[in-house]
């Protein structure tokens, strides 16, 4: 079977380049980058210039940037050691963010932290208004505000200067999940009010199991990991250096030719949005689906029409590979926080389809027929 | 220059046989294991298989194995989370044991939890005399011993069954950082008096940023890391599937032959001790050097003639990479805490001798010609 892939929100595949760079420190070069001899240098300056890179790129300095196992231990590591190191008490954060932000979020509020869930708009962006309310009523004193950069489930995109400018005003700190936008747009930390972010390369064609996070510079946060000296002391365990090269191969990567990507992909996610409009009677869109929202994800609504439960099943059936909320949450069969907080009265069937830059026009138009033909709007072939 | 490496305890190279199963998860099955389809199907299949074949491996069931991204990030999963999730307000552990431990034991210590610092015999090994009077004086009600399988630095083994008994006599958690031994000695887990293990994959030919917690079943530790439902709620984020599956390739390598090499590898390390003592005068060796002690090490002093400081440097110039204490220590620069504690008053160098299946007789007789020629005991080849 031709099998398509559309769920690159969910992860996706290593690219060659990315493979290439690894592969030295897979095969060849294997040292402890905290040994002092040649072995140990050789990767110790692999881990070093992967930094480097990363920190070039989003225009931050080298040691604001701590590689982690991925984005959910840099959203665990922010949350956790604001309270513990930073004196937060107030901890202000939406529905609507990937557990990696909400269960430590919940675990914080079990043990004193007050936390704070913002109203979230129609389409899921963060109440601005209300974030004003709550930072006013804190006095900004002790308060972490965590949003994420894009919704992972509907694409709904915040604004980082605005949340940021809000934050820096009333003396919070600010911290976003940018796992969905890390890769997918351009970063100039060095003039975004944030504190914190966290990447996951495995979203933009790096490997699993790798990730960092973003620290601004005396921001103060403690390790979270405790052992050795790695990570200028602020992660423990030996590096996963072919992972980290990877990371910096794969944000170089992503970073040579965004705009052609975005622009290849925003017109993938145009043409599924309008050629589903065309096709399926009743469709509609989660969030916002228009261009100022994360241009790898669209978040289709499908009638109740009796197939909706099992659409995600016929889908993988005929091939194509996509996703209910999020990949993230779809192991534990609990159904999407993110939908039902925005939506909690609806009924139907819901569908993240994800791009990349790999995606291409036939397999959208694929995608279109295979769901014409679930929904037995053209017949089966005999 | 011919470079030869004999410090394996601080990383090894990745067996070409782990590179090959790692392979097609880089390159083809890149599926998120927690989506539904038939891409992530394939990866979760991978990853439950690696969860089923290291638990055959250990003698235990596949769910009390969690995959983690090394042997730190376990080590503390069991320490912090025995004092916030077991009621544990007594930990009982070693001055020598490996950092990933003794500095999560400091960070408990600071915030209200009593650590006890067991005493240890003149070669390391932990006092069990000691142990049951602390053992007796807490009646090991909320009580967690944690002391590690053998030692990184000088290798001195603890006999697992002595210690665990001890602790399962006075109903104390147990909790051993096997990090060297894994890979290197046979487990039967059922069978052994044990709660808690630590392994990295990186000491036996695995790739770096993985291992797993062994968790006995039923024992109530709750997560470290907080969001997806990924290593059946224990470990959030996307599953590092090359890394895992690397790890159980190189689990099964290690056990397949494990004797043959054990041999081989005791072999070398009897071969270096004899000819140290028969080329350098004055030369020791730290901890118990015998055939009690973990065999991939060999721990040796050597007299304070002025040339001890640059020891270390001397053999990676001359192209024999070993190590001081240890890997994880050595990018401190604060000297080795374990020899601080045993031979607190002692001068000298210490140097770390480190030893694998790929080691060989002739890079023995080398490493000693060289250290023979820095020691001036033959010429300088003109």
């Amino acid at each position: 079977m031709n099998r398509i892939y559309l769920d690159n929100a969910a992860t996706t595949p290593l690219a060659p380049e990315v493979f290439d760079a690894m592969l030295p420190y897979l095969k060849e070069h294997f040292g402890n980058p905290s040994a002092i001899h040649a072995f140990g240098r050789k990767t110790r300056a692999a881990v070093e210039q992967a930094r480097r890179t990363v920190a070039g790129l989003l225009n931050c300095a080298p040691g604001e940037i701590i590689f982690t196992s991925g984005g959910t231990e840099a959203d665990n590591m922010v949350l956790n050691g604001a309270v513990r190191d930073l004196g937060v008490k107030h901890l202000i954060t939406s529905p609507v963010e990937h557990h990696a932000v909400e269960l430590p979020a919940h675990a914080l509020a079990h043990h004193g932290t007050q936390v704070h869930w913002l109203r979230v708009e129609a389409d899921g962006r963060p109440d601005l208004t209300h974030l004003e309310e709550l930072l006013k009523a804190t006095n900004g004193q002790g308060v972490l505000v965590s949003l994420m950069h894009a919704n992972n489930e509907i694409g709904t995109r915040t604004d980082l200067h605005a949340v940021g400018g809000l934050c820096r005003q009333y003396g919070a700190l600010f911290h976003s999940d940018t796992v969905q936008t890390m890769g997918h747009y351009r970063f100039d930390l060095e003039n975004t009010p944030i504190d914190f972010l966290a990447c996951a390369a495995h979203k933009f064609h790096g490997p699993k199991g790798v990730g960092f996070l973003y620290m601004r510079s005396g921001a103060g946060l403690k390790p979270m990991i405790l052992g050795g000296s790695q990570e200028r002391n602020m992660r423990a365990g030996t590096e996963n250096i072919a992972g980290i090269v990877g990371l910096a191969k794969a944000m170089e990567l992503a970073y040579h030719d965004l705009e052609q990507h975005q622009a290849h992909i925003q017109g993938l996610k145009d043409l599924l949005k309008k050629r589903l409009v065309e096709e399926i009677p009743g469709v509609g869109f989660n969030g916002d689906p228009g261009p100022g929202s994360l241009y790898t994800v669209l978040s289709v609504h499908f009638p109740d029409d009796g197939k909706g439960e099992m659409l995600l099943y016929n889908l993988d059936i005929e091939g194509v590979a996509v996703s209910g909320g999020s990949a993230c949450s779809s192991g534990s069969n609990t159904g999407s926080h993110v939908l039902g907080a925005l939506y909690p009265e609806r009924l139907g069937a819901n569908i993240r389809f994800s791009f990349s830059r790999y995606s291409t026009a036939a397999e959208v138009e694929h995608a279109v027929s295979v769901l014409k033909r679930i929904f037995q709007l053209v017949p089966h072939k005999a």
